[in-house]
């Protein structure tokens, strides 16, 4: 009775790193999920006839070097649906539709080892990036044509007004001929502060392109990030996210990529502007279908005397930090 | 070399309930589970010769609209053991035999929107429900023709006695013609109070009987519910709850469902006496065998001034709840 | 796409043992792994041509008796990495070459009830034992001929040096004509402690031999541990750990084991001396390929008053201790 499909990816790689503590030193460690975040899951479909079909998926993502569990079970997807030719529509928790859309857009996939485009390094008062993920979800996906759109609502589970804790996100891409364009759109809210009657909203936007031609592919993409605070008197957090990049395929099992990712942080102290930048350069060689060597490096560096690092998760203890990484991935 | 079976049931909905704080106000969330648990798991059995087979199970909860895991990996389902013409005998973590009669004598199926088969509301001194499974069991079922039995024990683990802490459940069932009848017996001590020599005893019957007749199916239960508590001068925790219900198929693939849950509450001072009662009615459409979409809807309210609410988990803050839920859920 | 192995051991017995608590009562309890750990995973394989295989495992741990992982998710294995003539190498978690390597030179074959050849009982100043997996780990295992080698290393990930929390493992193994010999080495580094700039540094090494000839197995082992403390007059933790065993199959469904383990406690203060002993015997009866039941005791006695128990986890009350446990076991 049981179509469930078994798959997982299984990323490991071993990194070395300067400037990794407030002593100076680098160090190198074992490295769960360099190219993409270590995961395993379960997901099925049925098909209901006329068209329609049952779906549901359970993933959840692996800390390869210690065996454990990546938070949750299966905080990467738990949920269930249908889908047809009007689209697809899940309930419970999953990525957003934004989040699918803006992962075609990095040249590195978002990639841990080494990307800043679900959001800039865990260094200095923001990152700067989207939610990838939300709770308590209803997703929409859906296409016509060349034309991709989305929405996706997290309920806030507020009993003080339904849009206390909410968030939103929605986006459109099209593509044809080898081009591509896409833009999304966000809100995150915070509860209502009682001493103002406001509560924390972040907008996050993002517009962008790519062009494949032979083995050239480019990419091209800004993000505006600004969280008004609902507390008084609070500065508005603000940055301007842009990165590009290309990857080019000399023989078919072969991927050279190259991207920058820069940050122009606003609305901080004279002086204080990190504005971190990110060059990356990855190979990456394909064993087969399913398994890849790679070979990555990175470099960053902050302005005015301000730290960064290369890690979204890890905090910087230099004004600049390179790392380099070699690992194997494995999909089954 | 494996014949094991992958499996699961995914189930969310999206419920709104007034009364769902202190502030009067209402909620609407995604709800995991409106009509079973979630849950996923392995199960396999190996034919062993002479109609002998060894069994395993693997079976754990999911909480659908975070992805976390509902308490512990596989606190549903993990034991293993031997299975033959004379019944299944198994050990580990699993539902009691008394929990596996009780539940085809719901109408909801213990469902969590709505059902006080397993427990009344958590609202008030104690939810007057049974223990659903045992730590530490050994668990026998078996039949006889048209007789079912079983017999549950969690052992109690304690240096101090054999019987602290010590579970124990049994229960009988028959069924021919359409007609069923069942009665449950179970023992839950605590561990013994060192000033009186006395432990904690909750002691749970039920008695219950269903008819079925072409489209119809008709239940009533009552339980009974008693804790002495092993301390001096501790009043008695008592309650008897009475439910009963009735299921109608207009067609193959439509089940209408409406019940009453009533708990007497017992031993408690003049005038605080809650007895809430709760109405349920779902209309439940199957896309196919192993696809359902649901509406359900229920009130509950209570006595004397006192709080109850709709839900076994959560505390109500009202001296009555109304909910509604929509919802999906796939088996796989 | 998918060729992934969904697989498990699922072991559950019911136990006896005296002096469980300082009371000096014993107890009954349901045991999740009285032959192996009960645990579930997923490996799986990829030919890559020319002899190269892709290669990867996830597997977890699993308390039986209430359903809960043990400790993380997916610790027993996290691993990915490639085969060929030339060998296997993974990175991740997983068990050490040592560990595989002596697994096989220990007449219960680990079993929580009852061996103590991963360490000694959790009784006294330490177990004197070996560690079994790492994290942060490399790993590579080969062999040439009769001749199997392994090394393992697990990174300390340390700022402070490479050394720092570094451990290293290392093995050879020879078997030919029913006769197998092995020797490992094993070193755990801690941090150097400032005031002394040394660290704690743990070295344990085994020797064994094994001979099988028709229906018996004959093995034995000295293990040799020593911790050398990083902090200045820290005495240093010493033990010598003998066993030994035979098997005998009187038919090829049943095992008949007996095994001896002791461990010679030094550089501790004089008449403090537990030297603890532990007399075990197991009878197995496989069912089938994939099923056993089994029946084991065991007896530990210390010297000189000191404590000591069975249990690998669980701190003896007393100066001696027995258990008896019957069980089931199940292979997917």
């Amino acid at each position: 009775e049981s179509n469930v499909q078994v798959y997982g990816l299984i990323d490991a790689g071993v990194e070395n790193v300067n400037h990794a503590a407030a002593n100076g030193n680098g160090v190198t460690r074992v490295v769960s999920g360099g190219m993409n975040t270590s995961r395993w899951g379960f997901r099925g479909s049925e098909d209901l006839g006329g068209g329609l079909k049952a779906v549901f998926q359970l993933e959840g993502g692996i800390l390869l070097d210690t065996g454990n569990m990546d938070t949750a079970l299966f905080r990467r997807q738990a949920n269930v649906g249908l889908e047809g030719e009007w689209g697809r529509l899940v309930a419970g928790r999953s990525f957003t539709t934004v989040y699918d859309t803006v992962i075609a857009y990095d040249p590195m996939g978002f990639a841990p080892s080494y990307s800043w485009a679900t959001s800039g390094p865990a260094t200095g008062p923001s990152k700067y990036g989207f939610t990838t993920g939300f709770d308590n979800l209803i997703k929409y996906s859906g296409s016509t044509g060349n034309l991709k759109y989305g929405a996706t609502i997290g309920l806030g589970e507020q009993t003080t007004g339904a849009a206390d804790s909410r968030k939103v996100a929605g986006n459109v891409a099209y593509s044809a001929n080898g081009l591509g364009v896409m833009a999304t759109w966000e809100r995150i809210n915070g509860n209502v502060v009682p001493a103002t009657g406001n509560r924390d909203e972040n907008t996050v936007w993002h517009v962008g392109a790519s062009y494949e031609t032979g083995p050239w592919k480019l990419w091209g993409v800004v993000r505006d990030f600004k969280t008004v605070a609902g507390k008084a008197a609070t500065p508005d957090v603000k940055a301007t996210t842009v990165w590009g990049g290309v990857a080019y395929k000399p023989q078919p099992n072969v991927t050279l990529t190259g991207a920058i990712y820069r940050i122009d942080v606003k609305n901080v102290a004279a002086g204080k502007d990190a504005d971190p930048i990110m060059y990356v350069a990855r190979y990456r060689y394909a064993l087969s279908k399913r398994t890849d060597l790679y070979v990555a490096t990175a470099y960053a560096k902050a302005k005015n005397g301000q730290l960064t690092g290369l890690s979204r998760d890890d905090a910087g203890f230099d004004t600049s930090q390179r790392g380099v990484i070699g690992g194997i991935q494995h999909r089954f």
